[in-house]
């Protein structure tokens, strides 16, 4: 339980009416008990206010508190944010240091007095485990994975399987239609065996990166895979070999970094967006989720599309395109003498 | 060993010929065994009755049996639906109820009597698993995560981890984005690091719930995440925070819903079909395999294509584009003052 | 630490200098410290020799390899087939035989006895590993699941599960909508519960497959879903219940492959793409990264886009896209009585 102004102070932002009310965790507006703060940063919320029983509400700065009936109001200026520092103060303590009785550690691998490793955990030769880290249950950390300080992993996370990276002794169709553009027919082939490239660069991680349930960072081939500092990655994300994450960088669920990839600082990765091999993305870029990006990208460019292309481009082609079926419509008109129609 | 008249009693099905005949098990004509059940829905199928030593077969309604070699037939009106009579006849036992000794279980949690908890699977504080739900090995239910009655997981599901929500302290470019379309330069920020909007509200999920390998369930914000009743989820499968999935709603594999949207009942979303956040798919809707929404959708409406449209309007612009290069070819051949090319 | 010549002989290379060098592991030129083999396999890498400390590269034959400060050269005609010996070559020794002590397997589980089983691995009735195959942490592998000589799976991987097969009693919007083309209402059901058609068939996996991380292959219903010989699959792929996948197959990272769906031998699946079910896919396809296929290909082809068609026919429709918006604006003026634009 925290007061009215507690809370306030803890999110840096303001409060009207009895500070001394308490708190005791948040809930949307119209299913919001007495005790609870309800949480109201748009109109659509705020129109729920009336629906509950919270007698505090948070609100974006600049509404007028008193048109609720409420007895007090914490009013910040970027509600997500506010989301941020609230929710902070009132989650559970984070999972205590120390390794569950069931983890599976290979006797090489180094792991902080910090660090929390959840029930089921393996952890391969040679691997580091950072300062408050936290390891959920299920997660397979490989040889010569190397974690920084405070990330967090969520459940079933693989870090540092094998990269795909396989080759045939002979040019193979994949690698003549890459260059031929489809054009030539398959090869022949005395033997079709695929060859494996073995992955013995491992995975560097840095500090305070996060990757949700049942994503996967291949090791690299002879130099590790990199994810950089605060980068924040989701489920079910796939991260090739050699790929190197720059910092800050967000990868939304189902997205996916092919093999040798490069991502800037910054850059924002939509869900199911997909990036080919051996492509440099810059810094603060934003691919729209489900784009497949299959080129270099520069710094500060927002992609849309498959293949990706500028937002600009694609939405006018986009507009083009649905255009188009009247267009034909009419040029056929005209093709058979017919008056072209009225539109 | 079932007879042909239990079978066909099973399966509320017609039969012919020598009822006593018993069978062990079901396979396709071509491969079936004397013992076996030819299981011949199609004419494909019917056509290698000849090729295999089945003595009875699953034939549709209205087929003459006599004209293949066989003792006997079971005939059903929807075939499918006889399959699925057929083969809940045929499953071995469901896995009996009881905790798999490996199990990991909060002193907390709720698990019902009757359900059945396979090897290595985790679960968490505050957590409840409904009667005679199966739990499969190396699944994952979070903290305050609800499951009604007879719920199946598949292996290696995750349930309740924590949303991808985060927030930077001044608006990010993926921010500044989604409002000017693109246009506008990164914004200059002093501190790009991602701060954690935490996931309080866990996940609810209603009676007769099946939930595929390697699938994920985010927990909400400050209310649960929810799954309706009779929902059927395939593999690898993402669900995001907030998300409100009704009753009866198929989410194929590789499906992905963003936080916060919500999808009506009866509703079904292809393989690969990404759901952008925010949003609102109504009831009886269906999205095409690999197609992405990016806004609201009305009731029964079929969808395809990126972004989404109605299927109709898809498949126009669509033709419309194969007939496009021809048309470009022919005001080239206009404009340069040459004849137009006879086609 | 291996000496130049024993590794240019187990590369089958030719090689020059002072084949006494001794190595000890691989690197990127920039990186190499003076025990290490510099690869430089392209002119960039070749650029960076200098920046390392590598006295001996591995180069394409047919580079002078005077020109750079080195003792020794490695030298092969196809670059990457070089790195998969050179590779296995320094790999750390597989896994050795044997069964984790925290493994559960069900007494029906045949399990050869030079196959490697992994922590928190599960195996189910009736299951079978071949000769010498690895199976990593937290596998799952169910009731009926048969894996060949030398298969390899990475962490997480779940094969076996039930497939994503159900009915309604009466026809459901989805199949109306296929047959409708997405003309008709929704169908009042009376009933909107989804049938389970049971999956009793298991998998059938051939030798020396690889299954990457986080990677799921459904039970076939009435028959094995089936993976052929040296077939070999990325993170987190899909491969529905009763798919046939022919011999050395690549599946790229996130792929899916629908139920029922015939997949030839030799043909590559790019990242993120998507097979419909019930469709064939001839053998030296190529289906080009998050393509999504609707509709049965023939041998050869090589497949883009959605749903893909020809490269050459993609390719020609996209171009023609990009140029519509200008003819569209061409068009309106010429309507208007204006001039068209000189372009």
């Amino acid at each position: 339980m925290l007061s009215v102004k507690e809370i306030a102070e803890a999110l840096g932002a303001e409060w009207h009416g009895d500070g001394t009310l308490m708190v005791n965790g948040a809930a949307e507006p119209a299913s919001a008990r007495t005790d609870q703060l309800a949480v109201a940063l748009t109109k659509g919320f705020q129109a729920q206010l009336g629906q509950g029983a919270a007698k505090v509400a948070l609100l974006p700065t600049g509404v007028d508190w008193t048109q609720f009936a409420l007895e007090a109001a914490i009013q910040a200026p970027r509600g997500r944010l506010a989301m941020a520092q609230l929710t902070a103060t009132l989650a559970p303590n984070p999972v205590p240091p120390g390794v569950h009785p069931t983890a599976v550690l290979h006797p090489t691998a180094e792991i902080s007095e910090t660090a929390a490793i959840g029930a089921f955990v393996s952890i391969g030769a040679g691997a580091s485990i950072g300062h408050g880290c936290q390891i959920a249950e299920g997660c397979r950390i490989g040889a010569n994975v190397r974690l920084g300080q405070g990330c967090i992993l969520h459940p079933n996370v693989v870090l540092g399987a094998d990269g795909f990276s396989f080759v045939t002794a002979t040019p193979a169709h994949v690698e003549v239609a890459r260059t031929s553009m489809g054009q030539e027919a398959p090869p022949q082939m005395d033997d079709p065996t695929w060859h494996k490239i073995h992955s013995l660069g491992g995975v560097v991680i840095g500090d305070n990166v996060e990757i949700g349930a049942n994503s996967t960072v291949d090791a690299g081939t002879i130099r590790p895979t990199q994810i950089g500092n605060g980068t924040k990655i989701d489920n079910l994300v796939q991260v090739g070999h050699n790929a190197v994450i720059g910092d800050h960088v967000l990868l939304c669920a189902q997205a996916g970094v092919a093999g040798s990839t490069v991502v800037g600082d910054r850059t924002v990765i939509g869900g199911k967006a997909g990036l080919a091999d051996n492509i440099t993305v810059g810094e603060d870029v934003v691919i729209g989720g489900g784009s497949v990006v299959l080129s270099n990208v520069p710094d500060g460019r927002v992609m849309l599309g498959y293949p990706a292309v500028k937002m600009t481009t694609h939405v006018e082609s986009y507009k083009a395109l649905r255009r188009l079926p009247r267009l034909l419509a009419r040029l056929a008109g005209q093709k058979s003498g017919s008056q072209a129609p009225k539109d």
